[in-house]
């Protein structure tokens, strides 16, 4: 089941999303950022890139934000945000659990498996936000061994 | 960087696994399991479901055996061993990660997203091993709406 969603909706869910790849970032972490959810706006999870934080290399920010939703069955309800391009883990994840709908903050600086989630009638609305765009080239600039060590290259 | 395993090596890995499987089972969980080796043999990770040990919905197998992992540059030069086909999370995983082997315990109870495997040129053996395949029979038959949540359904 698709979920639709407007322009406000969007945005307000990815400011929640970018909110948390700052986060990560003034950590000194990865900063890329998610947020889940319901068709209400109403946030069930959010969470942030934790690679640097935890040596964890599955803990993009994705799926520590559907591990911070625990376990559920309503995830076709859910629309997620992404300051990022979902990479092939998070592209998977989101197919896996049928995610209803995932705003992508930009996928300018890196294009993820997209056409996985459109394999699977995962519906997705692209904001090409500069905010996000600037998230991701100053870490490009700065840190580019880490972000080479996120993608498997 | 695609890496070629005999059939021992397979075998040896699977029953790794398997442990991993049979572990989680007998502590009330999914009984599906991973193991991690370089070339030689020598097992880098293991790991098994912990959805229900954890209440983390992307902990399967798979997942887990990577975080033990760790963070690491050399993917393509481990085979990782599981005992069911693996699912879209754990295969958009291995595509991003770039593991350069995956042995497949069976693929009769499920099948997963093999076909991202073989996009990402990740070579596969499949031993279709009954052990496996009885290990997630009892599940099914036993505590089929965990096996429901598990694959998002």
């Amino acid at each position: 089941m698709a979920i639709m969603v407007d322009e406000a909706f969007a945005w307000s869910l990815l400011e929640a999303a970018r909110e948390q790849a700052e986060k990560s970032w003034s950590e000194g972490g990865i900063p890329i950022g998610a947020a889940l959810a319901d068709s209400t706006g109403h946030i069930v999870a959010r969470g942030h890139n934790l690679r640097v934080q935890t040596d964890d290399p599955t803990a993009h920010a994705e799926m520590v934000c559907i591990r911070n939703a625990g376990r559920r069955r309503d995830w076709d309800r859910l629309v997620m945000a992404t300051t990022l391009s979902p990479c092939a883990m998070c592209s998977g994840t989101t197919c896996l659990l049928g995610i209803g709908h995932v705003v992508i903050g930009e996928n300018r600086t890196f294009s993820g498996a997209e056409h996985w989630l459109a394999e699977h009638d995962i519906e997705t609305t692209i904001l090409d936000d500069p905010a996000c765009v600037a998230l991701m080239e100053r870490m490009q600039r700065e840190k580019p061994d880490l972000w080479m060590e996120d993608i498997g290259q």
